[in-house]
Order: structure tokens, then C-alpha cells, then sequence
């Protein structure tokens, strides 16, 4: 009993002591969030044109996290769980209109009409470092409600850079208003005018200004004294996809490996200009994505490697994302965690490393990284797949049960719109709603991560199994308070027709206000 | 000109020094070959649990070749290939017997019926080597013909331990005797008898004795005069899988990544046998595997990421090959090649290296590495994808065009034979034969390496693409004289019932000669 406890105390203190050994108080943050880009986007995790030399790199210095996942498989929700630390029913980027809707059109359909956002009640990951002295700055997309009372500098970002929605367009600003691009509480532009993409080349300096924007931001911060937290939340892999001149037809790829291409570039500057500015054994970056790549897009997508499906379904091609961490120093060079990790981590890895509380009046699904990061411990946690209001499947160990499966109704299917191109698995992929809550479909995505093979009901490992994930649903259900759904009421008179700032461009005229049921197709 | 010419000789001359500086003379080689390890069963390559540290290691150290390739999508035809340079179709490791079968058995049919083997008229790489001074080793699977006239040491090996087949069984040494072991050119044993595989647990010595005697050999040969070709093919991830009790069990991918996890340790354990002896960097080393992997082997079987289909099949997930060159100290670290590169090329790259002369009075396949391992060029090359005696695709720059396309019949495939689980392709995965020489299937596998969205006939892109490919098609058709078919007959009395070496174990019966013709299944 002594030896045990003398064994924990030495341990103990030499976490302590790592940490203590190479962070002058609070560190650093970053976040560099990328938009559809699947797993197997990266050369590290299995990208066969090998096009990221400097995420590879990144990778052979840090630790890289194979087992990491987004808390949805679609970007609104995905990035509200990620500043919340909470799941999307908890912190309400979910809808009720229908069962198991994603709550997001997939296509370019009114991107701007939703009337939701973050709720005030939630305390989101800068509005805490905040408080402890961070200053705070968003490059790129918000997507947690684009009304001026969701801004983020009004839910604790100091600074932003970037857009509230999609880079969908253009518009003719009659109909529907292009997207603004903010600077700070501000517009300065909108997409397609101020703030152009050609879409027929494909051709857009936003990465550029996106990667100029995080040096500047750094090199501003270095010297004072406090602390910065910055979300690099790029978005040329996103539909309609984008890359500047010097990038555009360098990849094998095409356009969507040009614009991965020129985010990996801009990754290498990035960490770079940490290095430069001596910070970077200081700085704690994560890299990864909001969700899988979206296969539907067919070749102008990404990969999601050797799992199934991609983006808005939750197979594993729609939530596991390439995650490395980096921090020189710290984190030892060319690790991997098995550690079954989740964006909604970083809130309380962020938050405990910078030595300050989380929340305790409510339920925060992120657990802490620090142990992983600092001495590649595992710690066990169920993994729950949500699709809108629907838990749709779970993760125990290397075991994932489906309680319910769909990829999209069969009306769209035939219509053209496939999550699954090329991928069918009969009784998993299917296009309707399927309740197996009874009877759950299990895998086991050690061996098979590609959910091929279903473990049949009558195996012995079936029935081994299957209680003991059971009881983690039920754990989490009856504990389950959800948030008010956020994505149910469209209104077209809330699209950005007249942002703050509109008056040094152009502010338009909208509709009257006429709230009605968002229809959500899948 | 001048300026040219100039140029011209000082890259050569770098090239040469850059040789001469590492290299006393000629250096030794080593083949690591797998067999039926897919190109996403490697960390390095995408594996999800990330579980070959040592195979990354080699990576980090060495080369990649993401885009290499088997010459045939199965084993027998694919070692052929490699150890004499030259497509199946010319040295005769195909059959006649019915259009476009592999001509091997996939199930444990008869594997010792096959009457042929490699001919005395094909050249092989341990012959050229051995009148340069060589000292030979074949440790683990030959398949090149197990008869005795067929054995590895009658074609320039002067080693070898290991087997003639694959390790199927138990046989019942009456009607089917168990395939024997060699130790150099007499048995010493049989599978199942004095060399243990217990199919209930997977577990097994053999990869333990592989590594042992590769060791063993190394270390005899440092010191010797003479340079050394190590060519070690162990079979463990090749169904029956296998694996010794050290590692069984500590896969997250059930028995098959122990195998893999074994032969990853191996492959750490050689290359630092290298190191340990000094002879590291008079070594070149290539790691590889002989086919795509068995996906038809449902979870006991590898995975060929992202890549379509697997072993038998002519799309990428057949031929694809995890591939990795080392040679410190000569090939740069962390390095990779983009050229288009094949099993046949190490056959002209080592005869190349050792500066020796490759056969003129034929036709050989293999180009050689050597500028794309010292200085990381590419050259281009059509790449020839056959199954049987039909060239079923074509491969030009990041083009594929496939000719003819099938996976299995429609009778195999209901009775459960599936070589793309989860994996269709309307239109291209058929379950018949299907002749698109007229218009074939194109694909572009560099932004869609998973052979998912064809580029139609009726696209400019198309238009420009076909013609050059066919033409490359055309030139290779003019120019072919296959080989006399090894595959064609099948006789029971050939199979292993009194190999060489038997009468200190037992030798056994067989029946009278009954040559007929062998009918290969897919």
C-alpha cells in the first residue's frame, strides 16, 4: 500500500513537474479547425498522394489522436460542441422538427434563415479563458448563429476575422444576400463582391488572408503578457472550394487537393510563426476537422480513409476526424494516443491547463486530454453518435453499437444525393429510419473499422458486449437534459440583409419577419 | 547545349559519387515481401491503430512508394514476377484454360495440383546475382513451382528454409499430404507435423524461426568477402493466420494484426541486425507485399484502404502495394517517391546497383529505381494490370483505363465469395466478364483513388486521356510473346507425397500420374 501510494505521488509530481518545467503559467491555444476535410486527407493518416508534407510534419513532432471524433457529423453543431465542451442536444444546436434530422440543408439552400444560435446560457471555451486574461481571436467561420446577438465577440472572442456562414454564392443580394466577411463586430465586405472566389477557376485569396491574419495575430500578442487563444477555422475544403493562385493545379487531387494543399502550407507557416516568435514551446495546437469530408460531393470532396460514409451520417467516415496535437517540449515528438478523444475535449484540456474550473452546474461531455498529452495515458469514455435529436449509435472501447441507422431517405438517394458513393452494407446504410434499439447492430472497429462486418446477436461476443454498452445508454439518457432547439424556426427576414457596419458597403432591404418550421431534408 | 550537356554530367557524376561514397562495391540487398498485407495494414499507410511502429520507423528513415505495385493480384504469379522481372503473361505464371482466371485457387482446393512451375528459360534475380558473387537466401514462401525441378536452389539460391506452397492444412497425408519445409534442398518437416500451427488459438513459431534464420544470416554473412541477397517472404498474414504467443492477443485487430504486429516487430528486428553488424548502409532494403489484401477474408483479413476491392481483383485494392525502400545513408530520410514503380522494377534496380547487366535478349518489365532512390526522380511508365492471360487494365500517369472488367462469377459471389465487400461499383465491379475495349472504364486515381467516379466517354478530358493510353496499350500488345502457361495442368500425383529429404521423416504414397486440365474457379 505504501509503494502504491509513493508510486502515485512520484507520478503525480512529475506531470506536474513537466508541465511546470516548460510553461511560464498559462499557455498558448490554438486551434486549427478544418471544414469537411476527412481522415484520409492527410498523408499521415493514409492520403495516397502524400500532399501534407508540413501536417505530416507537424504529426512526426506532436502526438497524433486516431481515435478522435467531432461531437456531430455536420459543421454548425459540430463547432457549437467544440466551444461548449457540450453535445448538441445538451447545448441546443439540434432540431425537433423531424426524427434524427440533421438540422442543416445540405445543399445550397438558405444557409442564412435559421433564427437560432447560441444560447447566452451557454458558457463557451473564450468566454471562460476570458475571464483568466486570454485574449481571444476567431479567423474564419463562426457558424454558431450569424444574428448579431450570436456574434462571437459577443460570446467571449476579443477579436474575428471571417464569416458568420458558409461561403455559399453568389446571390444577387435581391433574394438572398451574399455572406458578410466580419473584421471584428463589424462587416467589411461581403463574399463574391468585396471578398471574392471564382468559382469557375476556383481561385480565392481567403486562406491567404486567413494565414496572414494568424501571423499578424501572433506577433501582435508576443510580448505582452497575457496569454492568446486562437481558432484557425479555414474553409476552403468546404464547398464551393477555393485556393489561391500560387496553389491552384499543384495538387494530384484537383481543386479540393489544391485547396488542402494550400491549408497545410498555411499550418506549416503558422506553427512556424510560433517558432519564430519563440512561443512555441508555450502553445498548445490542435489540428482537426468539423466533421467527415462530404462524400457527396463525389471528386471535388475529401476521403475519409477506410471508413464508412461521410459527413451527416454517423459511421465512422462521418465523425472520426485527423487530429494532431503539438506542443514542443511538452507533448514528445512522433507519438500516438489511443485515446478515444472528441473536439468537445479541448474546452476542458484548454480550460484545466490554463489552470482554471470547468462548469460544474452542468454536464460538460469533454473530458480532460492532459494525461493523454503529457504521459500518452488512455482513459476510458463512451463515445455517443447524435444525429439532431436521435442518439444514433455509441462507441465502448474498440466496440460501436448502431441503435439506429439511416444515411438518407430514399427519395434523395435517388435524386442523386449519396453519403455513401460507392459503400453499401446492407442492413447498415440504409435509406430509411431503422430502430434496432431492440437489437443493436455491433462492430468492432479495432478489426474492422470500416463497419463491414456485423458481430451476429447469437455470437457469445455479441452477447458479452452488448449489456454492458447498453448500460452506458441508458447512464447517459436518463442523466440527459437537453437544450432548446436552436435549429427549428427559419425566417427569411434574419438573412445577413443589413449586418453591423452595412453602411460603409451597402445595406440591404429584407422581408418582414415570417418565423416558420425549418424543413430539414436529411 | 553546353550549358546542357554540362548539367547532364554533373548529375550524373553526382549520382555516382553519391554511390561510390556509401558503397564499397556491391551492396547487399534485402526483400521483405508480405503476402496478402494490404496497402492500408501499415500505420505509415493509414491503418487506423496505428500498430507498426517499426514499419514506420523504417519509413521515417527511408522512402515511400505510395504508388507501387504487384505485377498480378496474386501470389504465385506475383513472386514469379518479381524474381524474374517479367509480367506473368511472359514468364508463364497464368493459364489458357478459360479467359482472364487467375488461375490459383482461392479456398484450400488442391494448392499442390499445379504440374508447372518457373522454366529454366526465365533468368531470376538470384541467378544474375549469384555469378556476381552473391550469396542467396530465400527464407519463407517460394511458389514458384514445388516440384523439385522447380526448387529454389535449381534457380540461384543457395539458401533457403521455408516452404514451397502456402501453409494449408491439415491434411490427412492420404489423400492430401501436408506441405513440407525446407532446409535448403531437402524437407525438414511437414506443416501441422513438425512445424506447429494450432488453427484454434493462431499461434505459431514460424515468423519466430523466420526471423531467427534471417538473423543468423546476416551475421554469418557480415565479415564474408561475398555481398548477400536476403529475400524473406514470410507468410503469417496469409489466411491461415498465424502468430506466436508473444504477440497474440495484442492487436486491437484481432489475429491478423498480430500477425502484423509480429512481422512488424521482425522487420524492426532485421534492419537492426543490419545496423548491429555495420552493414546498414551497403544495404538496400525494400519492404513490400505480394497482392492486395484477402478482403474476402471479412474481419480475418487485411485492409487495402482507401482503395477499391482486394486480392484477385485488377482495381487498386488488388495490386496496390505498401512499400517502403531503406538504405541509410544513401537514400534520404522521411522521402517520398511519386514514381510509378513495380515488384519487377527491383529485379533492374538491384542487377542495376550491383552493376550487373540485365538480359537483352528479352523483354524485361522492371526499370530501375536507382534515380528515384538517390535523387528522387520519376520516370514515366505505363503500369499493365492482368489477371490471367487478359491485360484486364492500364495505368498512365494518374490515368487508369480499364479494358475489361469482373470481380467473380455471379455463382461464386452468391455463395459468399465477395472480393469487394461493402465495396460496389455499378458498372464496374460485375460479377461478368465485361469487354470495354471499345470505351473503356477511365479513372482518375489521383483526386478518386478509390476507382468510384468514372470520367465519361463524352468529356473532353476523356478525349484527350483515351487515345494516349491506348496507345501505350497497343504498343504493349505488338511487342508481347507470352510465355507457355504454367497454369494449365493439374495432376494429383505431383503433390508433395515424397519431396527430397522425406526418408527421415516419412514419405508418402501419391497416386499414378493423371495429368488434366485444372479449372480455376474466378
Amino acid at each position: 500500500m505504501a509503494a502504491c501510494l509513493k508510486l502515485f505521488i512520484t507520478l503525480y509530481y512529475c506531470t506536474c513537474f513537466m508541465i511546470a518545467g516548460v510553461v511560464d503559467g498559462k499557455p498558448n491555444f490554438v486551434i486549427l479547425l478544418m471544414d469537411d476535410m476527412g481522415w484520409g486527407d492527410l498523408g499521415v493518416f493514409g492520403e495516397p498522394n502524400k500532399e501534407t508534407p508540413y501536417l505530416d510534419k507537424m504529426a512526426a513532432e506532436g502526438m497524433i489522436f486516431p481515435d478522435f471524433y467531432s461531437a456531430n457529423p455536420l459543421c454548425s453543431p459540430s463547432r457549437a460542441a467544440l466551444l461548449s465542451g457540450r453535445l448538441p442536444i445538451r447545448n441546443g444546436f439540434y432540431t425537433t422538427n423531424a426524427h434524427a434530422r440533421n438540422g442543416k440543408a445540405v445543399l445550397n439552400l438558405y444557409p442564412q434563415i435559421i433564427t437560432g444560435g447560441i444560447p447566452d446560457s451557454e458558457i463557451l471555451l473564450p468566454e471562460v479563458l476570458k475571464k483568466m486574461g486570454y485574449r481571444n481571436k476567431l479567423i474564419g467561420k463562426w457558424h454558431l448563429g450569424h444574428r448579431p446577438q450570436y456574434h462571437p465577440l459577443k460570446h467571449g472572442f476579443d477579436e474575428w476575422f471571417g464569416a458568420p456562414n458558409c461561403h455559399f454564392g453568389p446571390y444577387d443580394d435581391i433574394d438572398t444576400p451574399n455572406i458578410p466577411v466580419y473584421k471584428d463586430a463589424e462587416m467589411a465586405g461581403r463574399y463574391y463582391e468585396e471578398f471574392a472566389i471564382d468559382k469557375k477557376t476556383g481561385e480565392s485569396n481567403l486562406t491567404k488572408m486567413y494565414l496572414n491574419e494568424a501571423q499578424q495575430f501572433i506577433k501582435k500578442q508576443v510580448g505582452k503578457k497575457e496569454p492568446f487563444f486562437l481558432y484557425w477555422a479555414a474553409d476552403a475544403t468546404h464547398d464551393p472550394l477555393y485556393a489561391s493562385s500560387n496553389f491552384l493545379g499543384m495538387s494530384k487531387r484537383g481543386l479540393y487537393g489544391d485547396a488542402v494543399k494550400e491549408l497545410d502550407y498555411s499550418v506549416g507557416q503558422i506553427l512556424q510563426s510560433l517558432k519564430d516568435n519563440g512561443v512555441d514551446k508555450n502553445t498548445v495546437v490542435f489540428f482537426s476537422s468539423d466533421n467527415g469530408a462530404a462524400t457527396y460531393a463525389k471528386t471535388g470532396g475529401g476521403s475519409n480513409g477506410p471508413f464508412l460514409c461521410g459527413k451527416q451520417t454517423t459511421f465512422e467516415g462521418g465523425m472520426r476526424e485527423p487530429t494532431i496535437a503539438w506542443w514542443p517540449g511538452v507533448v514528445q515528438p512522433g507519438k500516438v494516443s489511443h485515446q478515444v478523444g472528441s473536439l468537445m475535449d479541448l474546452y476542458t484540456t484548454f480550460i484545466e491547463l490554463a489552470g482554471g474550473n470547468i462548469p460544474t452546474d452542468r454536464e460538460v461531455d469533454g473530458i480532460s486530454l492532459k494525461d493523454a498529452l503529457l504521459n500518452n495515458t488512455v482513459t476510458d469514455r463512451p463515445l455517443f453518435y447524435y444525429r439532431g435529436n436521435e442518439l444514433m449509435a455509441v462507441r465502448v472501447g474498440l466496440y460501436k453499437a448502431h441503435l439506429w441507422t439511416w444515411t438518407n431517405s430514399i427519395k434523395e438517394f435517388n435524386a442523386g444525393i449519396d453519403f455513401c458513393p460507392g459503400e453499401e452494407i446492407e442492413g447498415v446504410t440504409t435509406h430509411e429510419q431503422m430502430n434496432n434499439t431492440n437489437q443493436p447492430l455491433l462492430f468492432h472497429i479495432g478489426r474492422d473499422p470500416g463497419e463491414k462486418y456485423m458481430i451476429r446477436p447469437s455470437l457469445e461476443e455479441y452477447k458479452k458486449v452488448m449489456p454492458l454498452i447498453m448500460e452506458q445508454v441508458n447512464q447517459h439518457k436518463k442523466n440527459l437534459v437537453p437544450g432548446k432547439p436552436q435549429l427549428n424556426m427559419c425566417d427569411r427576414s434574419v438573412m445577413n440583409w443589413s449586418p453591423p457596419g452595412c453602411e460603409k458597403f451597402k445595406c440591404l432591404q429584407g422581408p418582414s419577419p415570417a418565423p416558420y418550421k425549418c424543413s430539414w431534408p436529411h
